[in-house]
């Protein structure tokens, strides 16, 4: 489904024993957003989705110091249960993001949910614009980051 | 329809007569868009059209001197007959742009196409990051190039 690059992309694959339907509300409705966004100790404390093309997609991510990180991305596609596409490369309505210097990657997430015998199969596909980008998004725990936020999704969506 | 904000954007309206059919046309048939695309004594002289969300929109400006400038970017919405909208900042397949610090602006392009009594009411809408790339690209000639570029696309579009 999408064009991969070894140099630049990043890709967290698993089957999970979970639905579609509920991967896709964990990851489209606020309040169970912030519930599984972040890996423990941290915390997701802010959350907002206008769920359509060129909405906006933020969220604040807390430290267990208790210092706040806003991230505001645009998404692009939304197709319900199976696939969502959203970018920090730009702003909500689809403007440039103005990223500075200190801005260390910035990337494009691909979350693709397809049914499977054993619940979903998973994939969270996210891509830099350059091969830096990506090893320092590696280097910052991607793997283990974004795997253990599944795990708490997993678990949310259990007690549903 | 666009959030608009004076300080980082530029809007080119024009009321044109033709029809919206053929503005769409023009804009989405790289043998067409050639013919119009760059003020002359400019050419367009290539051009790569994948329309669709996450598609490629490429295109080569020569220079009267003969030199050229490719730019490639991603369309973001394609609504037929109504509403083109494609940007700089991503790559084909959402990919984030690497903007090297010599790249002076990047935008976004809204470009809405409305039925009118007269013809049809064009509407281009610029989205800049900052307050500055929106300065460039003014200085640069904004709306005498977008203008001029519109006056093309009118007069073939009378061929047809």
């Amino acid at each position: 489904m999408t064009d991969l690059d070894p140099k630049t992309d990043l890709v967290l694959e698993r089957v999970v024993d979970v639905a579609p339907e509920l991967v896709w509300k964990a990851w489209t409705t606020p309040e169970y957003l912030k519930r599984w966004f972040t890996p423990a100790p941290w915390k997701t404390v802010g959350c907002e989705i206008d769920l359509k093309p060129g909405g906006k997609f933020h969220t604040v991510m807390e430290s267990p110091e208790g210092q706040q990180f806003p991230n505001t991305g645009c998404y692009l596609e939304i197709v319900p249960d199976r696939r969502l596409v959203w970018t920090g490369a730009l702003r909500p309505g689809y403007r440039p993001a103005n990223l500075g210097a200190d801005v260390p990657f910035v990337f494009t997430a691909i979350i693709e949910i397809e049914p499977h015998e054993a619940g979903t199969k998973y994939t969270a596909t996210v891509l830099h614009s350059t091969e830096d980008g990506r090893s320092k998004h590696e280097a910052m725990g991607f793997h283990h980051g974004w795997g253990a936020a599944l795990d708490q999704l997993v678990a949310l969506a259990k007690t549903w």
